[in-house]
């Protein structure tokens, strides 16, 4: 856990103090005030995670799967009542902590092998789900406590054990459910956490006793994670960037739609996924710019602690220069007056330090312009223009992402040419890009995702299971019968 | 398909010579004869293949799924009646043929995505399975019908298009099945096959129109393409070798076993994945041998075409000296006696210079020696010794492969510990290794195999898709309603 | 098969003529001509015919599920082929014959079993499918040949063996079905074929060998089956009437509709259990019911054997006096002119002694009236009005039949509330009722359905089958552990 | 709740007390004491419970899935926590509570509809799954708690409302079980509880709002029920008697086999349908008879509060009288001495007005004796002989009893051939009867059960909801296409 000098690793059971030099200042992004300290996890504390999970697995493997579902039962119970969160997540406006945990409480149906007897004669075949073995998860800023529980408690209900490496710019969630997991009943060794940056991802990819990783975060990060780790045999799931667009149409209901766009665009200060970063105008909805602006103007600016605010601060002070450049959110933009409303000059009253950067609308941006092709994972809602569904379809098609996209109509005809034409894995009808609850799964696509098996649901159990295939033939063979060399179960008929 | 020259290439539904001035001969292994010429298909003809295959995607991914199973009904059929496969065949003694598609002939149902109504108030989610685009296979020559099988059938009937490129020791099966295809109506540009070695391998695993490589093949290649593909942030499995065991207990029944042992150690001249190259005698099982070699003798060996042969030839000339040089199964090895039987000198009348090597059998074999470190791929067989089968379980789950491992005996309770302990992804009992029917997948696991989702059955089929998730909200929104800026689908309760 | 003396009793594999000294006449509904002969079933060769089916059974359930798919294969093919149906079935325009034939063929996956290792410390539990023994199934006239084919595919390929009562007014299509299935590779004493009217159908009911019965027609004879096989402990699955409603929209697509509305409501003279026979506008869709009628008119009236006829004739005199009696719409009618268009006196030149009805409109319709309160099962549309879609979902609600309701609108909105608050079992939206295709299943409800598994689909094959469930523990047993009496599976943690 | 007057009914979330002027006495078994009343519900009381479970309906089957599951997460807690239990339960040392509310937690999983896009040009079909209404639980005696568990928390969970009737002889723990219920969440109308005996029963089968009925308890009972409420159209699951057969091989472990057979055959003094009545040793494993009489010996007979107690009283002086008479083991006996434990005179100390019958076992058992014939539902255990496995099988399948069957071997052949020839839905392989976990269902057959579709696991779920098929087609329609009147979604190809 944390103590005075900063964060510990955990290994085999044990919260222990990193005999690491280095370490990681952690802000608090309303104030630059340190509020931790994150240490460089060693090699050799490392190689000791490793094997603390490898010592685990035999025995955890063999417990029974009954008895892990229960242990999910018991988490979900503590984290529905645990309020120590809150310090690390309210930034964050975190929900959607307990569901992958309930999702994981059902996994003796979710992992049941298949049965058919009498294949061919006297011979039944049957399937068998098993563990990997040691499995590890690497873990972004921006949802602190929801990525982590998106992976080991999947990965360890299905048998595996873990090796968590939370963002080093806010581990402090994982640390303490980690600490409810094992109250909940996980054996020792069975989730341990180490700490760093590029090293230590770069051992994760590396070495040989762990057989999948999990990733989510930037696009950089994450396809040298699918490449590394997939260089040593490994599977990988890799979870990255998003430019999610929403198509607006003429015949949406306005108040619904505009309250959805501001939700969806300034919500968690941009800084998620699933944040809906722009807006396609088809035809006469562009007219309805004024009272988008009117509303993203009446959000509260505050530190995630203020309980009123709307807005919380950008995760550090680099980003926020980054963004809140004049040449930023210009860059390919012919007029100044295209930023229908500026929020680079906020000041937060007590929290002058904070890293803010107020809601802010970019129009008439088009697809050549910086501002477009980055993903900002800001506050910066960009609109763009389209005469047609058709077109607006095609704007976001050529789109690298692949994450997600909405439409705002009350046509069923335009939504079903939508979920259908659109390329994007999370479709959202009338709904900012949603977040699936957890009996399906993050299907993000296209440079949003890299590997076959997304996150949690049954594509994310599947991740973190093999399949063992097993012929049986059990009868009173005949005795010295010919030898026939063809193929054992090949069907004759 | 075939002409004069050599082999063509397929490219949007038109069979075309090869402008490559390089080719490659195919031999007729029993004779050394070149039966005929297969190209190295050229960069521009390989851009070609991908841009037809991209060009056909619209149109058949938006052709209803009853309409491509309707192709895979046709197909089944011209399958089982054409006889043209078995001049390419005939050595290989291949079965298991129309398997695969018939699975494909029920894609329907494979492919369901699901549906949850009302997941929060008025809102419904529901997931729907796309093709993935254009998809593409590489495959080994000693199953030159099964292994596209595997591959383009279930990747077409998905709805993608397909790139094969056949092993260029025996391309001719594919070339028929191609035929076949069209023939059954699949559109032109749906399957294209292209011929070559390393170079054109590089370039599927490089080309960015690739969403997803299938291979079949040797370790080396396979751990190649599957981090070169994936390093362009492609889908890849990869089904690699295999040093698969038989434990013998000293229950089982004697004659069935050693029949098995005679048939999956000999068949196929030991060239398949399948192939039970390693038994492993425990306790008193060991006295078996004598009667092992009695029966191993009694295989004819003889051309592929031989109705009477039990064994064809090896691959290659260059396989067989390699294989049948003294040095080759006596590494390690301290006695000349443990060869219990030779095969290196047969001579097959009227087969001189076929490149025949008779049944062997190497007795008294350890792990360190090299006949056991290596994938042999030829009609050889190792025998090992345990006392007990705690350490038979050990020593298979010591080697490095784990595409396949059998148990022969009549108890129940050690044929449960086997198939609990076992680390091998087919597992039989009382049969050598089987290939699992379609319905179910072929597992192998460790170094035999690297992806997460292996060849056909459902796991199959999930390679060549991808999830979209749509969720919708189709009610009257009141208007004016206040601004949330939680995360949309997180529910509440 | 049919002789001059009529059709035959199929038993054991043997086309067998009956013993039965009464019979009943099959007429051509277009001429009255006497077209061939059905027996009436003879107690003792009922007897025979179950007996068949019995003693088949063993040997069946154990032949491979792979061969039993294989004979799906070639019925396939052969149904595909085969033109004698046309003959029989002619007036009845049947589609969907080949659908739930092709579903049959993937029956190993459809009803694999499931397999959890390790319950419980060493203890394993798995589920295998497996087929009841003896089942029957009970025919209506109006689909002859689609009918039969939803029953006893999914039945045997599950390992049942059958006895079929087609309907008595036309047995021939079933005769050729079970021509062909033995053609295919079905054993003798699989499929069986008895004929006849009540008194069969009660012996079906009460035998002890028979463990499931399958019906689709009249509710009348559906609950007293229902009923009475379920008392000597059946399993039942009984399909019977309906009164498909149409909601149309005022924001619909006007001419798309009307083509449905006419297709759905005249298409096979409306005897069809989908035909849609109500509609309901709301609001001023009311006014198109001008060009319906003039649609409508359009129609040619013929025999079915007239390639250019659009409805053929109803299935019998009687049908046809009782539905063209004066009073029998106009019954709770206040007006005459409520008669849009009436097809009571239509002559089709050529058959004059047919039992043909033209296309019949009746406007104005109330809840209360005769026409409305029964199923009419003939050429008659009748129109209702809804001043909302709230009124008109209430009045389909109101109606005691669930099998199928449709809407016509361009509203997501619309569509979303209709699917949601509609109670019945099979919705259309933008498209009049559908048969839904075979990987789904037809699910009527209310008083549409009586029984837990609908037809085909995954419920059609869980009707057919049974499931055991076996729990395992192969273990070293400690000897002389003390005794527990607690339950054995019982989860402890 | 109870009061001083007995329990109360629950109708509409209220307990109030009927109005009715007769009760029955609840005894303690092992006192003869009487512990509370059960009033008879009367008819408008009974009514009342309906018609608050048919008002609840709409707005619980609204209610998000999410939503009812988190009521069984909290269900699951209080169970496991709560204490109050144990007066009500103490005589029948049940256990497997939570184990249905745990699998009820992953409703949305289980209840997933399916959606295949474009199963024709444009057209897309899914299917939802909803429930049917007010349904209603029939509860035996002997578990008094875990059988309502197998009831109402799936049905509710699904989305109906429920009307359960406990035994009268112990409705103690279905009143804390609703009660925590509420506590959870359970809006109210969702559970409501009636007492009685016949009267109430047959008021269930006929009332028309109630969808579905589940029995648990005797087979006159059961078939009464099954026939009854099947003429009113409802779906019925009931599960009735039980003659469990325990085949023992000579090569079995002797002390687990003797270990399993007494835990099996006096556990809950026999009082289970799970209990093993029945032993048929093959060959020389009769001589392990006297074993087995001394294990029997050593149990310890007290009240069910009693903690050293292995076996408590049965559970009515009438039942105790009935099975205690001399005539009623001995029936078609030939000699007394076959009876080689009599427990008939059994006294237990503090307990003398106890019905208590202590271990019994009989010997040289045929299948034409009375107490071969029936259940006996006490502590007694009947030894049959057979000389092979087949003769063996045999006598278990000529039983009419399909619930359960155990064999005991080291063999797998044995195991396998019992396994795939034996007719019992619940089959033990080293393992005495076992209760499968609820992911599985407890899958009677023959005569033990009637209706298609199990308790708990995948089959109890459907048996609580029915499906709805959805075709939508959204498209821009071409106007003034030409009328087709074939079948709507018929596949062309």
């Amino acid at each position: 856990m944390a103590t005075r000098c900063g964060f510990q690793n955990l290994i085999g059971g044990s919260f222990v103090d990193s005999h690491s030099s280095d370490s990681i200042d952690v802000l608090n992004p309303a104030t630059q005030e340190v509020v931790s300290r994150v240490p460089l996890t060693t090699k050799d504390e490392f190689k000791s995670a490793v094997a603390a999970a490898k010592e685990a697995f035999p025995s955890w493997r063999n417990t029974p799967i009954t008895t892990r579902q229960r242990v999910m039962f018991k988490l979900q119970d503590l984290i529905r009542k645990n309020t120590r969160f809150w310090f690390w997540l309210s930034p964050y406006h975190e929900h959607f902590l307990e569901e992958v945990v309930e999702h994981a409480c059902g996994m003796a149906t979710l992992q049941m092998g298949e049965y058919v007897a009498n294949v061919s004669n006297g011979i039944d075949t049957y399937s068998i789900r098993e563990p990997l073995g040691v499995c590890a998860g690497i873990c972004p800023f921006n949802f602190p406590a929801m990525i982590p529980l998106w992976m080991f408690p999947v990965a360890v209900t299905c048998g595996n054990t873990y090796v968590l490496k939370p963002s080093e710019k806010d581990p402090g969630a994982s640390m303490i459910l980690a600490e409810l997991a094992m109250e909940a009943g996980l054996p020792n060794g069975v989730l341990n956490i180490v700490h760093g940056t590029h090293d230590i991802v770069n051992a994760i990819c590396d070495d040989d006793d762990i057989r999948a990783v999990s990733f989510v975060g930037s696009n950089t990060a994450g396809m040298h994670i699918y490449a590394r780790a997939s260089a040593s045999g490994k599977r990988v799931q890799s979870n990255m960037g998003a430019k999610n667009h929403g198509i607006v149409m003429p015949d949406a209901n306005v108040d619904a739609t505009l309250n959805a766009l501001v939700a969806a665009g300034f919500g968690a200060a941009g800084q998620r996924c699933m944040a809906l970063s722009t807006v396609v105008f088809v035809g006469d909805s562009k007219l309805w710019e004024d009272k988008l602006v009117e509303r993203a103007k009446a959000l509260k600016v505050s530190a995630g602690t203020d309980p009123e605010a709307d807005l919380g601060p950008v995760i550090s002070k680099q980003v926020r220069q980054r963004k809140g450049s004049a040449s930023w959110y210009k860059a390919g933009s012919k007029v100044e007056q295209d930023c229908l409303l500026d929020g680079r000059t906020i000041k937060v009253p007590g929290y002058e330090q904070g890293n803010f950067i107020g809601p802010t609308i970019l129009a008439d941006v088009t697809a050549d312009m910086e501002c477009y092709k980055e993903e900002i994972f800001g506050p910066v809602l960009i609109c763009m223009q389209a005469d047609s569904l058709e077109e607006a379809i095609n704007i976001v098609n050529r789109n690298k992402y692949g994450n997600g996209a909405a439409i705002f109509t009350s046509s069923g005809i335009a939504a079903r040419k939508f979920q259908t034409e659109i390329e994007a894995g999370q479709v959202g009808i009338n709904v900012p890009i949603p977040v699936p609850l957890p009996f399906f799964s993050f299907t993000g696509s296209k440079a949003s995702f890299a590997g076959d098996l997304n996150f949690y649901g049954k594509a994310g159990v599947q991740f973190y299971i093999q399949i063992k295939t097993v012929t049986q033939q059990w009868k009173d063979l005949p005795s010295g019968a010919g030898v026939s060399l063809a193929m054992p179960t090949s069907q004759k008929s």
